[in-house]
């Protein structure tokens, strides 16, 4: 008797279990109709990326684009849009940079550079010294100060083009950006030039931030990253020649920091608005391209979710949130800001969602949270793959929503294909001709997707 | 004791199945390390494309790429290599066709069409009718010839795009482009106007093949690609007057056969050297484009398997042999000469893979085979879940392989990202620049591995 109980218990609740399943099942494919059939990702990253353009933090494009932001989840008819102040850098390129390799006195080939975000400028004049090539903080510390002082160092270590995953080669390989400058000067170098974090052989240089750690104002150097084509040219002359001089000329400066704001809106919930879902990713971009991949793409496909979620007549029962967040390519202040006016006002985050990885094919989504609640989410991973999302993955979020990290809510990141995503990450190269609208609408309908199923779990 | 025994044969087994596993993850580690480090797919495609270009059968440029294939084979420095001869169908486009719609008599809008591959000509003046918009065949069946004849039926039933899998969409709806004409003929419609097969919204019209079925000479009519924009003008223009007529001419005309080639390479096996294992694409295109995607980068791939395999010193147990396919796009007769030749000549195939589903990130394999072999080959999928690929499943091959079916060889097509497939598939846009390196040479890297793993399945 106890036996056929237990068995009932079980065969029952299986069932319910696979009818709600079945449920979710069907509510999901009327996502991905309407993401596929009516989808507006596409049309507003057109807007974003060729009306509006690159939107730096501090420039007057992200200003643009924080009003365009409003007005269009406005338009999406939330229950509330808001914006919050936050204090961002302000940060300038200048006047077109520029660099030559002189082989021999008065000849020479121009090659691209892009000052790194944040990097003081040069002199006026520019600066000519020797080069100094290495491929690692290790390499450069055993050189020493007595071969570095007075010349520029040149890091060339590539990103490992047998990593599949471009994320962990670009990882690998970013301390350069980040960190070479800092590095370089206490070796005594006059100026650092970067080789270009991408997976492509192309002619444009790939900015990014770097950051002075305790160096003084005058302790600071300029620094660069040059087009990979002319990190091997750069490379191949040195080994023919080590006496080679290099030029370049930036104009960059920093400037005081300026009020600017992350963009809000949510749709309130039912039955546990307290709880938040969030779903993000950042409004700002690097001044290069158009920002259509990192991180337009993120934008429009976050917005997406609450446009299909309202247009099916969902109800959520959690409040479910759009951020898109300020100033993550150099400071992440949009998203501190975020996370400590979250912890002040006592809001309760269940579950974030990030989109920072491009507009591509959908392949995964990670979860950032405790190894018991990533096997209970992973009941959910069978709805994905007739979507040709295949793996739920242990593994980090997104650097937007990493500062609500508590041991509470569940961080996820969206996980596209990440083989093109360095082709075009902080380059010239990142527009909207990148793009393609089934990838992209696809990728805003897997995110509504998750978001519905979390609205559901745990209820 | 007897459990005893059964336990160490178990345990050993599974010991030595894992030691296997193991070693054949480490030879795949060192196939993709030379695909993504010293991979050839790209630079061959490049010259493929922008060198030679858009090659239909029976043109001048198909016999170029023979060469070049069989000298790119020659490099490789396989065993054997050789040309099989096989008559092929000339068709030729002509001048540029020319298209309008006529919306009162003298106001006319001209849109993009491209000939059918296999259409006749229109008159020289052109041909210019009423219009009859339609979806399916019963449509056409139930509108009737008093209604039809001497019009133009447009078919205009777009690929769904609601499906994920775009190569199911195609099928649903390219009935239209290849029996339309012949459906039509039939309720005496003096023209056929298809919208183009393509998932995106674009200005190119996408040809294709088309068959006349039992029609004689004079009971054909000429037929058509129109654009996808084009389509939609014509239709809605149709909606606000059944009246506007449409005008088309185009000059496209079909030849005797000409003598062409497959062509073929192969590493003679050391163990079982009659067991073939095929790897293969189709070196034809369609004229518009320059045949990149559509199968330039099968081929490529295909010819990277050999070189892969060589250049690591892999000595294959059967013989690994690459081909060529003459006229995979309209009329598949390299593919049913292979096959003929194999049949009379006693060869046998133990494997085939194809590639002929574009260049883009690798996905899947697909087996046709019986579902107890399926289910053998499946331990081999969890090798490439770290390169990307999730699944190994039971379909369809390719269109090249398919003559060579039988109840012993096992047939497969490689399955990469479907969904920006469409966008370029025979159409003036498939060319070199849609071509991703880093997702060519996966493709390249994922073939070869599996070509590995089946020369060393069943010894």
């Amino acid at each position: 008797m106890k036996y056929l109980i237990y068995t009932i218990v079980v065969v029952s609740s299986c069932y319910m279990y696979s009818q709600d399943l079945n449920n979710h099942s069907q509510f999901i494919n009327e996502i991905y109709d309407e993401a596929l059939s009516n989808g507006e990702s596409y049309e507003r990253l057109d807007y974003l990326s060729n009306q509006i353009g690159g939107r730096l933090s501090g420039s007057i494009n992200y200003e643009r684009s924080v009003k365009w932001g409003k007005e269009e989840l406005n338009l999406i008819g939330l229950d509330s849009v808001w914006l919050q102040p936050v204090m961002t850098p302000k940060w300038i390129r200048g006047a077109p940079e520029y660099a030559h390799i002189e082989s021999t006195p008065g000849n020479t080939i121009s090659v691209p550079i892009a000052a790194l975000g944040g990097s003081i400028s040069t002199p006026s004049i520019g600066i000519s010294a020797n080069v100094v090539e290495v491929k690692s903080f290790d390499e450069l510390a055993s050189i020493g100060k007595d071969s570095i002082s007075g010349k520029i160092v040149f890091f060339n270590r590539r990103m490992d083009p047998t990593i599949i995953n471009t994320f962990q080669a670009y990882s690998g390989s970013v301390n350069q950006r980040t960190q070479g400058a800092a590095k370089a000067a206490k070796f005594g170098a006059v100026g650092v030039i970067v080789r270009s974090m991408t997976t492509t052989l192309d002619d444009y240089p790939h900015t990014g931030s770097m950051y002075y750690e305790g160096l003084t104002l005058n302790e600071r150097i300029p620094a660069a990253a040059i087009s990979v084509n002319g990190a091997e040219l750069l490379s191949s002359m040195l080994s023919l020649n080590p006496n080679i001089k290099f030029f370049f000329r930036q104009n960059s400066k920093n400037f005081p920091d300026v009020l600017s704001y992350n963009v809000i809106g949510q749709i309130d919930g039912s039955k546990k608005a307290n709880e938040i879902i969030l779903v993000g990713g950042h409004l700002d971009s690097w001044d290069l391209g158009d920002g259509s991949h990192d991180d337009g793409a993120g934008i429009v496909q976050s917005m997406e979710v609450l446009r299909i979620l309202k247009v099916l007549n969902y109800k959520p029962k959690r409040t479910i949130r759009v951020v898109l967040f300020a100033n993550e390519e150099n400071g992440l202040r949009g998203a501190n800001k975020y996370a400590e006016l979250a912890k002040i006002n006592k809001e309760s985050h269940f579950f974030a969602l990030e989109s920072d990885a491009g507009g591509f094919t959908p392949r995964a989504f990670s979860f950032d949270t405790t190894e018991s609640e990533f096997n209970s989410l992973k009941i959910y991973e069978s709805l994905f793959k007739q979507y040709g999302i295949d793996n739920f993955i242990m593994d980090g979020s997104g650097a937007d929503i990493g500062p609500l990290k508590d041991n509470k809510v569940i961080l996820a990141g969206f996980r596209p294909d990440p083989q093109r995503y360095f082709d075009y990450h902080h380059a010239a190269s990142d527009t909207f001709d990148k793009i393609n609208k089934r990838e992209l609408e696809l990728g805003a309908a897997a995110m509504t997707a998750l978001v519905y199923l979390i609205d559901n779990y745990k209820l």
